[in-house]
């Protein structure tokens, strides 16, 4: 099968693309690598702005700041779409300690988890239960959990190189741990935070109670890694240990925010869309310059590259800032709704929203025919160290725009620090190299090239393998 | 070519590994990954030692805590070989300042480059000229560079996707620019840092004054990146503005120092030797985290790795810690003299001098033969992301052991912020990521224990192809 698969590849290689190319895609890496946009404008993003969770200033402030940009590159159109999303607010900094004994206590760094509910004003302080997943938590049972904070250890596994899946493999815990828990009568959840490394951060994200009812729902927070080491290490000593929490975070209404878009509109084939896009929406404890400040500001640059690299494109180009990817995906959504309602064709969408580190590939959601076609491309990207070209997840906002024909694709950096930054405070612009950044917004804007040169499917339509 | 190329590799790559190779392979990232040295000891080296220019203190130290880290490791062997290094010593703190009339200044950042005389106790005061090269600066002539300072500002290519490329595009400026620039009757040198970035730190490095005698000797030093630009727009304004500049360097005695040297005796083949190795000297302005503690730290861990996988070597593995890489190469050249005198066969060298960042691939110095065999083991590093396996340069302290049949290779880690941090203040420990750093042990032991399985060669010798 493996060499079936190099096979198909020799024979593919000589026709699916030209001399032609090679010199476009040279142009589009020396464009980014010599006059890029990117780090400027994630520059102003992270350090003028700053966080910007949904509903928030920052978000309305990236909002305006983005669409001024884009109104600058001179695009065919550019416009904001409206989208009703949620406002979670954090309130003030949340204060937690272990207590061995009455008196006797040591500090932890917490963060509430996005979307918890508050603990009581005092705080809450309580017997601590241990469990590395959702099966330890059922055998305890509701005779060892009931009044107890339950509290979810379970490390990122090393040993796995994507560290993606590592994440994958750990991050039920946040987002149903308070669900599950709640089950057996726990008061509070903490949870380790998604981090490979052990340091004093505690890392956010979105968390989900589900349909239980409001006065069920009990607070959930994020402990940082170092504190989960201590806090279990104190357990085996003294398992009446006991941890007191306080947040004040709180959902209010939802409130009015947007898509950002722009649009070069294409000279064959209009009624043909390619996307590509980054959620403008962040945590709030960093600047989200990684998350995902660096996706927005590569899909703007991909514009404005194909542009100043003289690419008159043949379908319809549009990048989406999407909103709220964070905690409701209503951007994602939304845009997706408004597509179907007019019919529009999305035949490919490419999302950044892996961090900003140096490109090594991307993943692909489509057909054989399809991903044939960007193996075939493979020879293309190799002197600019680009090789990882697999089947995979593409990215949370363009998933809804799924078809059966389409190529929905995902820009895969390499993961190994990006988990140190991941919705914490350190999340942040210090954290970006300008070269990775720009290396990124180059190796998308050479895909978004030669999908819309060559079209989607080519094998399927094979007059379109010859031009 | 190319696909002659590929259809051997296919034709190869089902006979010359196995299904155990996968799985020693897999256990050697998992072992490094989850039980892993390397982070540990180069976290002493940087954080308890500290920089380690050939003949300091922390060189001394170095070596010290190095055996000792190797005599822990129960291998066969353990010992240091004495070498004569050279003592450079940078003196007090530098000073520098554009002046654009009497009184009148603007402090820049400078470092002397390794190997420089001082300026007088004073400092040094005169006019500057720009040039890009030596032919502008030949172009100029003796009538325009007279008693002045010639400033070297070439920068970097941003558009070379290897940055080591772009540096070797532009370090001739900073070995020989003080030699040239005193044919002309310069008095004084300052040098762009090589640095991709814009920033405010000077970057030192080796500089010659070939056969120059000592009384033509001028003075040489490094202007970080963003005062270079500030120093050429200010030449742009006014060609009479003056630059001074003060280093109180010099060069002592050569000294007794010494490689590190451990060895595990091969079990078949003990006379066939491969070798590991990086180099225990670094800079002084940082702790040489990246420039070499990784490379030390990655191959002590080969040797520890191969062990605790329960690899028994067929032939004997060195690990070599080499003293004076950065301004002498005394100890790569002493080993492989050393190695010479007694008949050793190194069959096999690999350096990691590249800095501790993701692991790419290797670049290898070898005949056809041999890269056909490492082509035929891609697959094997497939899954760890590892994908550029080139003919190109080993590592310095390898090199003297070169011969026909032998093959040397150097490790290939993701190099587009190394020379963010490269001989400067910031090439400190913060900048090391533990599993980036893991990775490239695992990379390192995997590809010495696929050839000292297979031996060199097999291609040439099919019998081992077989096995």
């Amino acid at each position: 099968m493996k060499y079936s698969f190099l096979l198909l590849f020799i024979l593919l290689s000589s026709s699916i693309f030209s001399q032609t190319d090679e010199e476009v895609v040279k142009k589009i890496y020396a464009q980014s690598l010599t006059n890029g946009k990117s780090y400027d404008w994630l520059n102003h993003l992270s350090n003028q702005i700053g966080s910007r969770l949904s509903g928030s200033l920052g978000a309305e402030k990236a909002v305006v700041y983005t669409k001024d940009e884009l109104d600058k590159l001179g695009l065919d159109k550019v416009w904001l779409q409206p989208v009703m999303v949620p406002r979670w607010i954090r309130g003030s900094k949340e204060f937690a300690f272990i207590e061995t004994e009455p008196g006797k206590t040591t500090n932890v760094n917490i963060c509430a988890l996005g979307g918890s509910v508050s603990t009581p004003a005092l705080g809450l302080k309580a017997s601590v239960v241990e469990v590395k997943n959702f099966e330890e938590l059922e055998k305890l049972g509701k005779e060892n959990v009931e009044g107890k904070i339950v509290f979810y250890n379970r490390p990122m596994q090393a040993d796995l190189i994507h560290t993606f899946e590592a994440y994958g493999g750990c991050v039920n815990q946040r987002y149903q741990g308070a669900l599950e828990a709640s089950k057996y009568g726990a008061i509070g959840v903490i949870v380790r935070s998604m981090n490979l490394r052990l340091d004093d951060l505690p890392h956010t994200g979105s968390m989900s109670y589900g349909d239980l009812p409001v006065e069920k729902r009990i607070p959930s927070a994020a402990i940082s890694t170092n504190d989960a080491e201590l806090l279990s290490a104190m357990l085996k000593l003294d398992n009446t240990t006991k941890l007191y929490f306080k947040q004040s975070c709180k959902q209010l209404k939802d409130v009015q925010s947007y898509n950002v878009i722009g649009e070069i509109t294409g000279s064959e084939f209009p009624n043909e869309y390619m996307v590509v896009g980054g959620h403008l929406d962040s945590w709030d404890l960093g600047d989200g310059s990684h998350d995902d400040g660096a996706g927005v500001v590569q899909s703007m640059d991909v514009l404005r590259l194909l542009k100043e690299s003289g690419i008159k494109p043949k379908r319809s180009i549009r990048v989406v800032l999407f909103m709220n990817e964070e905690n409701g995906l209503r951007g994602g959504n939304k845009y997706a709704e408004i597509s179907k309602q007019k019919g529009e064709n999305h035949v490919f969408a490419l999302e950044s929203d892996s961090g900003g580190f140096t490109p090594r590939g991307f993943s692909f959601d489509c057909n054989d025919a399809s991903f044939n076609q960007v193996l075939s491309w493979q020879p293309l990207f190799k002197p600019y160290l680009i090789h990882y070209f697999e089947k995979g997840h593409s990215g949370a906002d363009v998933g809804p725009l799924k078809t059966e024909s389409n190529v929905l694709a995902g820009l895969v950096p390499d993961s190994q620090r990006y988990f140190d930054h991941h919705h914490a405070s350190n999340d942040t612009f210090d954290a970006i190299n300008k070269r990775e950044l720009e290396l990124g917004a180059a190796t998308m804007t050479s895909l978004v090239y030669l999908f819309d040169k060559y079209g989607i499917n080519p094998i399927s339509n094979p007059e379109k393998i010859k031009n």
